[in-house]
């Protein structure tokens, strides 16, 4: 059997069964970040994610905008968790031929995204490869209260995402900006019940919550806030890489995020039981079941 | 200019030299582990490697030792800090027609090791790759007093080396143990100046301890410890991957280590004024002077 056969997640929970962790892991892999015990009142999270040239950026990507969402993505994972990033390690595949300047540029792009967040560079690794590899682990960390993870979304839960989905592909996922600052404001001043970055695709993303949640839920058409790069609704439902929060809050905090200043954050559907599964309301009023899916690398 | 024209080296150089830190940052990149603040009593520990097919190790390598040493290589950068591992992030690229069996006994050799240091597996990444890419991050903690960094050597102080050098390449590279143990009862019960790993070949990686320190050092053919795979000296000099640990004592402390039940460990040279450079004592007597060498990704 070859892992294209079995499938990316298929392939994550089987590795995950295995590992078993001490007491001062609170979440093990599963989540947008792992979450280990810190201090008295704080957590800290570790994520890491590798962009491969062919399969996260195009070989005729300009080196700045690569490097930038290198450390972009696993920024957008501390904010799905709710918490601040640290410290950053990038490791670095390069073919020998890469000119000096492209490196220079890479790594521009990364530093310039890590001041404006306050995250420290603060090592890394050179390796030769045959295409640009780049792996960025990130250190942050959270306020215990503010911890937010996937799994406690709740039946009557309404459920948001901010900003605009889909047709990412076409230019926003070389440079969206992490939404660390939307993240840090929604658990400072909200009961956030569950939330995750929409990193593959809508209906992925929001199966995963589901699954980890043991819940269902139901999303309006008519509500998807689609981005101007959406050629249409299977862009934002299917399409990858939009970095947007998507997250749950009871109806009561769903009333006050709504009435509240803050117009980025669209409410798109509720949480039902887990018996409904996954479904959308059409414009016309009519329900179907939706079958999740989204970028997958097998 | 190519990376290449440059050399691994001076890119590490150029890139370190824009980095900004701020004061939560104790050592960023450029010692075997960046260090950060913690806790009252301790230090974070913070340290990634990138492994790719072809460069690591061969294709026709098995999964398990493959999984094994790239966990390993990290936890031998913790060991030369003086620390202990706590937590890791894997992240896997992986050609889609890969086995899953070759999956799970790549992982299965991580977690073997794992289990033996006591480091929790909590994360990571899968993605699509031409060739199996594998970066481990790993996260550690050492007490404040137990730190040992690549630059404290100083004039007067006695090098060691642990086990055997040379030759790793056909075979002990992808079964070595990390020497965790040693280098905490040696931090334990030794002023420990200046500790790095031998990954890039024992004249390379004591000439980052002298750039580091400012400092020159004398070190003496017949006392450099060959491992049986090791065909002549220049295996010993040159040759990369031994991951044993290089370390400066001074002549008190070097006497106690001596004197001590522990054999592991062999004097080989000391430490002189920098501008004697690198020097070897050939077994007849003569002195001649190194260009240190070893491993280089370009």
């Amino acid at each position: 059997m070859l892992i294209r056969q079995i499938g990316e997640f298929a392939l994550i929970e089987r590795i995950r069964k295995k590992i078993r962790t001490d007491s001062s892991v609170v979440e093990a892999s599963g989540d947008d970040c792992a979450v280990v015990k810190f201090s008295r009142d704080k957590f800290q999270l570790l994520t890491c994610d590798m962009l491969i040239e062919g399969v996260d950026f195009t070989p005729r990507e300009k080196p700045y905008p690569v490097g930038r969402k290198a450390l972009a993505v696993s920024l957008s994972d501390i904010a799905a968790c709710g918490g601040i990033p640290r410290y950053a390690l990038v490791s670095l595949g390069l073919p020998s031929k890469t000119p000096l300047e492209s490196v220079d540029e890479l790594h521009r792009g990364m530093r310039d995204l890590a001041r404006r967040y306050h995250v420290n560079l603060v090592g890394g690794d050179f390796s030769r490869a045959d295409k640009l590899t780049i792996d960025v682990a990130v250190v942050g960390e959270v306020e215990k209260k503010n911890l937010v993870l996937r799994r406690r979304a709740k039946e009557g839960d309404i459920i948001f995402v901010s900003g605009f989905l889909g047709g990412s592909i076409r230019g926003k996922h070389l440079r969206f900006t992490p939404r660390l600052s939307e993240a840090r404001w929604l658990v400072g001043n909200f009961k956030v019940n569950s939330m995750i970055d929409v990193s593959d695709g809508l209906t992925q993303d929001l199966a995963h919550i589901l699954k980890a949640s043991s819940v269902g839920a139901l999303i309006y058409e008519g509500l998807i806030p689609l981005s101007r790069q959406a050629r249409n609704l299977d862009d934002a439902l299917y399409g990858g890489e939009d970095f947007e929060l998507l997250f749950t809050l009871s109806p009561l905090e769903a009333k006050r995020l709504i009435h509240s200043k803050e117009k980025i954050f669209t409410p798109i559907g509720e949480i039902v039981p887990r018996s409904r599964g996954l479904r959308l309301i059409a414009k016309d009023g009519r329900e179907k079941i939706i079958r999740p899916g989204g970028f997958r690398h097998f």
